[in-house]
């Protein structure tokens, strides 16, 4: 069993990895800090675990997690940096599910953040944790900077384009048209999140520049080993969880000459989580919600030079505590899977 | 393992049963039958079951069963009379989570229903699926009637107080005011049931009659031995799942002296799948959301006379596809909550 | 032209009024405030509102509103109360859309609200704001005080039943089963109403006690002069707008003896704003949507004792900033439909 | 006063035309036909309507529009074609809200909407009704083929870089994605558009070709006179109404150099019904909910080269009936805001 720790029990992340893991066969739920909460049981805030979660909040503490084997954080930019290195320096491994640990140049952290970045070093050694991107180095990680939700899906969608040898597309005219439910703004009290705002509503946000913005070029720029140009604009969708990408790319004549179904469907075919679904077909983010599965069409429309990829997942889950759990699994040489076969729920 | 077919796999409550019963440690699933998609993947109807479930659809006779253990009827009411016969008659056990075997009167079912009951001998036999209140006749049951949504959640709302000696409300001046969500209404496109017409809208429907009715009225009767009337008001919910019935019950003296949480929790301290909530509490429907529990509260507003029982359950799940699951793990000696422990979809 | 005063404009009753009173053709605009904003163009805030309403938000004080004919109140109770003599003792008319001068007596209105009354005198003045009910007090009021939007859509839904000389129903054992849109909740950011809280969700709240009880239990007793007694359970709806109120009454032998739909006829015949529909008929929120209408249907389900009167409005309309219009339109002599002719928004 | 018909008056778009007209103080609504429903009154059907629209459904026939001045077609593609030869002889003007006589080249209406265009003639006399970009040809139009909701969106939101003289952008990489509410998908009865499907969901739909594309393209070459490539993508967000349309173009020399913050307010300047918000601006669909504003913001992300124009409108409303009711009043010489005043219902 490993025994595991989250920093951070009160948000949707956090509360997503308490449904996963309670349920997970080989954890032990060892501690769940929070500062605001110490001593009040996790099922009291959060209905939906009664009986099944026994757990009460504890203080965000080394003490309380000194005996977990690793530690999640599913906290805001800030923390996981100042509690990290007492952590790996003991020989517990973290997941940061924030964002602590995912942009490699600590000028562009600080920029898009507002912080300066603590933990230089430990950054260096940070793997980023999108999975099927960087599996070999997930599994060996003694710190991990889980992918973003926006950057996950818009990764997925391109990868196959970018590991192609040589280039596809246009890589500096990519566009990610990307849609998020609510729950992507976490569940701090806010106007703009309220129901009464979002509901029968649709907008862009942060259109100007958005974190996930930098993360994306960066994470392209790590798959194809070039530079890399996307114009990303987020959408809030009155829908409480899922994202789907709709990503716009200009094929080169060798991408124009290419079976683009053929090459997905190769790509991905060892992927448990990744379902390049048939051609033609229009993924909806339904048919992966609450689970942690991704599902990719690709489409080329009026047979014309730019290709559509569309990717969905739920941000809750293979964007959040779904990875956050895949990469633990891979981290302790378990089944990817392990804990994390649930079906969509759909309807 | 139990050899099991589903007929009738186009609906919410079919497509239920697979999300389930995909998962289920102890099922094998041999067939699946629709007469209208005959040889398509189930998984094309249902993106969401990919790569998971990878049966096609079957053409809904006896040949495509006969090897079954235990068959489900996912179906509108006619077509499990039609066919349960031959089934039971061949060792095949029978679950119906349509209406054909609920209600014992065959004259109430033909004013209710607008047909004859063509199996009055097997309609007899049938057993209420309502697990909670029926255990023991579930168990060894050749063909069990499943209770519908909304009477499964006002009966085991109010049982507790039928099964306590001597009355302890007015039985007759019982209010249930229930509400649910859309999906109730079934995958059949209608008008009332597209998202412009359900969508930031709220209605009561059917209030001068409601199929449950009858059900409700005899299930409450079949509990406490004793005549009751219900006042019942379904109304509908702009969400896809879940039911709340809020249920009014006028206390007599003996209903006065009695200690109602005490009363309602020692009633469920062993179920697996009943949570009464602490005093005072106030149970959502998220809070059940994709799993198969109920969450009740009591309450008695302002010390007077009339107490509200709260009671909340998935309709496709504990109001269907969950209960037919949990009757098979009861008729096949299982325990019961196998296949069912998944935890509520929050938020 | 009525020149109009608002305080406290950030809030949806707020932002409602001006809505209205943009198109009012007898209104002119002098002063809306808001501590908060001073300066900012309320357009920016509202963006929905662009072009239309040109006023900045201006320091709440008396000298902002000292050159207004009437001022409304769209605040949290107790701000009203603060300010009110002042205006009053200037010869400007005042409704109030909070509940400092709902409830007459001070002892409940401290009970409830948690501060002591600190003008008993003008509460003792104030006219009770249900226009259907207390019209010739409303015209004549310099201080009204607006029925609270549940306490509303139960009155009008009763009124015909407890004004028809003896009495037609146990006035003792009234349930107002009431389900109201999020925006009732305003606009505050708390976490319950999160969209991703409550969307895809169902729940009654306040069940030991809500503070419109005491407001409806008045309300009706000043309807019929005698003592009621009413259960009032409000439930959360997935939705931005609207109230279903689902009201239970038992009819007593003059009541079962009583064409119920000609009495709701004939009783609302000449109120432009209440809609007594076709015997059978089921109102739904959205058929009032945006508008300041009341669509009300009677049944009685199986010709037993109980009669259920469903009864529908906009919380933000007939339940606040219409209701409100429709009181200034009768205080200045106007017809009180004035402005107020807008069609709901459906679908 | 102008005497009015509306032929299919069932769906969403003609119960639109009815809430609109039923308060126009120039209107007087003669006929409303629908086929299936004679005899039946229209507030029967649409009870938001009832006390208000007093007419019933009449017959589709010449008989029951010939006193008519103009008739409106709320109708699926080849019934107007059928009916407006006699119409238009008889001197009566009609506008088409379908897409009849939107698509100029026979061979590409018959390619997309699978029938051949039985009148030749009338399509190349009829105009394209935007409003903004073909006034004086509307004005004096015997027909009005009115543009559909995504290429109203689409042009509005080009039209400034598209008019500017020399070629501002590549006019050939053009990208429109665009998300649209549910009730775009009329109120027939289809799964897709059930509640359950739709709500908690997002989706691209017709990536490989919508019938909007030619009209997009023929649309913004009309403006230009110049060969555009649009790659479109609609996509249904869980809301009854509104379309934001996020548009991608690559801005050329000429393009960066120009300040379309002031090309897109001087070229707006006088039109009442497009809303230049101020540069930095996120326009929502509730911000034009239920009337017939349209909101633009124009972004230039990053300073790089791509562009992004944001534009919502009501998809029923500017995109639909409250447009028709605009052509109307430039077609009889009115303002063309007359009955169109309505401000957006937020939240």
């Amino acid at each position: 069993m490993i025994k595991v720790g989250i920093v951070g029990g009160t948000g949707y992340t956090g509360s997503e990895l308490l449904r996963i893991l309670a349920l997970h066969p080989q954890v032990e739920l060892k501690a769940i800090t929070s500062r605001g909460e110490v001593g009040q049981a996790v099922a009291d805030m959060f209905p939906a675990l009664r009986k099944r979660v026994n757990i009460a909040f504890s203080e965000p503490t080394f003490e309380s997690l000194k005996n977990c084997d690793l530690v999640f954080f599913a906290t805001p930019h800030g923390v996981c940096m100042a509690q990290a290195a007492e952590l790996v320096n003991a020989g517990i491994r973290v997941v940061d599910l924030g964002a602590d640990f995912r942009l490699k140049n600590t000028a562009e952290f600080e920029h898009w953040y507002g912080m300066p970045h603590s933990e230089p070093a430990l950054l260096e050694e940070a793997v980023y944790g999108l999975i099927e991107a960087h599996r070999n180095a997930v599994r060996t990680a003694r710190l991990v900077g889980l992918a973003g939700c926006y950057p996950t899906s818009v990764q997925l969608a391109l990868k196959p384009l970018l590991t192609a040898g040589a280039p596809l597309i246009d890589e500096t005219t990519i566009i990610a048209d990307c849609k998020s439910g609510v729950s992507g703004a976490g569940r701090k009290a806010t106007v703009g999140s309220l129901f009464s705002e979002a509901s029968e509503n649709f907008k862009a946000y942060s259109v100007s520049g958005h974190r996930h913005l930098p993360e994306i070029e960066q994470g392209l720029e790590m798959i194809s080993g070039r530079k890399t140009h996307v114009t990303f604009t987020p959408h809030l969708v009155p829908m409480v969880r899922g994202i789907l990408a709709t990503v716009y790319v200009k094929l080169n004549d060798a991408g124009q000459a290419t079976d683009l179904q053929a090459l997905y469907e190769g790509h991905y075919r060892d992927e448990y989580f990744v379902d390049v679904m048939p051609k033609g077909s229009l993924p909806e983010t339904k048919h992966v919600r609450g689970s942690n599965f991704v599902r990719l069409a690709i489409h080329r429309p009026q047979g014309r030079d730019t290709a559509v990829i569309l990717a969905t997942i739920d941000n809750l889950v293979k964007g959040a505590a779904g990875q956050a759990v895949q990469a633990m699994n891979a981290m302790f040489g378990l089944p990817e899977h392990l804990g994390l076969e649930q079906l969509p729920l759909a309807p």
